[in-house]
């Protein structure tokens, strides 16, 4: 069965984009541990990260980049903090979360509940700052 | 002023280092998370991740890849997860940390403080499981 991101990738349900390309594709997390998180997934459907080729790896990250530059310039934050935990959607998916201090990244914390609009809003100003 | 990871590098102080090539080094974190997680470094002394140039960057997840798998082949666990957050040391590190559950890369958690002779023990071990 398609994962969840694969079926946001097919648009077969809504995702916020921020960005795609052939081999990867970017949307905020529908529920978010701060404003502007986002996953980094590749399109192949893989489930652990390091699974993937060298290639697809490396583009991965290189990828995810280009997206955290677009949330840091959005987002008032230190700088765009990585996780890569995996152990919910058997897809690889890497998180960016904008940092203003380290609890920001502990994913044992309550999440936030934005509503579709909230989510488009952010999902627009990001994009924006590509 | 040269980091605490780039005086591991030059060997200034001691680490219980992994694996190491021309552009990265992994070495176990002195205060784990749980037992086996380490850090992976580029020898560069950049402060954040997402200022290395794309072929350090996807380099060093490859790098990274490798030491992962080392790991898992060690410390018993369901994957390696990921995390780059870079608060405290400005030089960019990524923690590889044997996952079982989401807390076990909760970075807000006490850590561990394993004895010298017990970080070496597993050094030795994750080492030969290259």
């Amino acid at each position: 069965m398609a994962s969840i991101f694969t079926k946001i990738i097919n648009r077969e349900i809504p995702g916020h984009i921020l960005a795609e390309d052939d081999n990867y594709i970017a949307f905020l997390d529908v529920s978010p541990l701060v404003e502007g998180h986002a996953l980094v997934v590749p399109k192949k459907e893989v489930d652990y990260m390091y699974d993937l080729d060298d290639d697809t790896l490396g583009g991965l990250h290189v990828f995810a980049k280009s997206v955290a530059k677009a949330i840091e310039k959005t987002i008032p934050c230190k700088r765009i903090g990585v996780a890569v935990i995996g152990i919910e959607v058997p897809h690889t998916h890497v998180h960016l979360v904008p940092l203003n201090t380290m609890d920001d990244i502990n994913f044992t914390r309550p999440k936030l509940h934005p509503s579709q609009d909230e989510l488009k809003a952010v999902a627009d100003k990001i994009r924006s700052n590509f």
